[in-house]
């Protein structure tokens, strides 16, 4: 190759670079929350992830420091009116008592296995507890993954006869998106089971297991039948992921604080205080459910009572409104809730 | 600009693209690990990530899936004769004391301010206890963070009169760097304190803190002083990353099987065996340290007793060998020990 040559091809590279770079800048230019109506809480995501992504910014953010935390039930998936994993724990109790039969005749194993739903509404903490205990320990952990997966692959949720992974809302999806493609490594910290939203995060969020924080308790290491090693499922809780266990299980789980993040509770208070104690910009937005007609109205906004599931307290609107948490209203921010709409 | 600008512009794209392949031949084939010497452990290293990381190869192994996990003391910087992280807790002992006069009279803290290196050799494990509780709990998190960098900028091992960061092997840096390359995840599983370990883990070996496994004890949510959110270090043991607590300790952080891992002792034996017990090609290999005129030789390689720090047993040798688990000798497999030699 001659050096006019060269250069000729040189001229010819950097005429397709920035004609690259220019299809990059309009692809960024896209609208990257296409279901958010425009709004304050559209805005204020946009402008978040500009002013933390862009060199030079004063609100710049390392790639490293980028983390994003997502409560799961009521922010990024339907959690009313019971949590999924609830209805996955009553529905795995028939094989439980046909395991141990003897169970048969002892509450609250009886009363749902009778079948009768207002009983079973009237169930107690610790009953719920005796059957989260044996649903959800006392055997290995590949075993329960598996078990969790066929249960996903057949359960329905009863108003709109989906897949329970079907029901996450798009607009939050499009947000771990976003936010993804500027380099943020987004995490959930749910209340929820740790074990069991590990079996779907990845192909339902994009979120690894490894990126997935939750109650979590402790298993066992052994030695199965087949003289595998085998870690069995202990009915030892060893984190309590709600509350002020949020921020504890991201301190043990991730070891920095987050720069964003996203819940819909009361649960997920200490979390967006923590995230916004820290120095620099900060994100901290909660979802309101009021949306009675798309998917439901409850908390504070609604006629329901506030100690419903997923309770959006006055407390916590008052504190968000001191702190500078940004409400997201399903009704008015929200173009679409589901993808299928 | 006519098409046949246009075609010999991109026919000049695709040379240079293909020269920049062929230079990434090039690259890919020069030495990656060129502080080992050839032999059984580097060969078993280099067709590992070939054979996994090659697509169509059967033993091909899925990005997401590419978990490798390193213990620490012993495997990826020296654990002899005392770990890092107990010099940090004797160190810390003087200002333990001064916060609190009353137990300069009380043992083991007596014995520490004596400086009797003969007396404190024989404390008994209740004693080393009482001063890791005393200086690994009862502060902030940010206030131990920004301790043990301090320490870390200050401290130097008698031996090499370095900083204890630089005692990293320079062999198992080229490892680490040469399966990121490959797309492998690369996690810390140490017996060491979680939270210590985190506080260099990016600097010293490329690897974040959200992928260093540890030993870690529970944090209280709560508010300073100044009314900010702040956790608190408790003296609550939640994960004694140790022996079976290390595959239980990534199934708590992790939720995946490793694919690779390293290690040098009994402690790391359950490790092991959890890693090689998956489905698909698996990688276990064991430092033995029977380098004692560049490094320490101790275990049954050596005259040393095996109930020292790091014991590599017969019975870890045995099971190594029945399970396919690699030995990589220090003397004989390491062309240099540390990047200064």
């Amino acid at each position: 190759m001659t050096i006019s040559q060269f250069v000729h091809r040189f001229t010819g590279v950097l005429t397709l670079v920035a004609g690259f770079a220019f299809a990059g800048m309009a692809l960024a230019q896209a609208d990257p929350l296409p279901s958010w109506n425009d709004g304050a809480a559209k805005n204020a995501i946009v402008e978040f992830v500009q002013a933390t992504t862009t060199q030079g910014s004063p609100k710049f953010v390392p790639p490293a420091e980028r983390i994003a935390t997502f409560d799961q039930d009521g922010t990024l998936w339907v959690e009313h009116p019971i949590y999924a994993q609830v209805m996955y724990c009553l529905d795995r109790v028939p094989a439980v008592v046909k395991a141990k039969p003897e169970l048969a005749k002892v509450e609250p194993f009886k009363t749902v296995m009778s079948g009768n739903r207002e009983a079973m509404a009237k169930m107690s903490q610790g009953d719920l507890l005796k059957i989260v205990a044996a649903t959800l320990t006392g055997m290995s952990v590949d075993e329960f993954t598996a078990e969790v997966k066929k249960w996903l692959a057949e359960a329905k949720d009863p108003r709109w006869k989906k897949p329970y992974t079907e029901l996450t809302y798009l607009p939050m999806q499009e947000v771990l998106k976003y936010l993804r493609a500027n380099g943020y490594k987004t995490y959930i910290v749910t209340g929820g089971g740790q074990d069991f939203v590990r079996v779907y995060s990845e192909a339902t969020y994009g979120i690894p297991p490894e990126q997935v924080v939750g109650t979590a308790g402790g298993t066992q290491y052994g030695y199965g039948k087949d003289g595998k090693p085998a870690l069995t499922k202990e009915p030892r809780l060893l984190l309590n992921d709600d509350k002020a266990g949020k921020p504890e299980g991201i301190h043990l789980m991730i070891g920095r604080r987050p720069v964003v993040a996203f819940g819909n509770s009361d649960g997920d208070r200490q979390m967006l205080e923590y995230t916004k104690a820290g120095d620099g910009a900060r994100l901290a937005m909660l979802v309101l459910h009021d949306d009675a007609k798309r998917e439901y109205a409850y908390g504070p906004a609604s006629g329901l009572p506030v100690t419903k599931v997923g309770a959006f307290t006055q407390a916590l609107r008052d504190q968000a409104q001191t702190q500078g948490w940004i409400v997201i209203s399903m009704r008015n921010d929200w173009k679409k809730i589901f993808a299928f709409d």
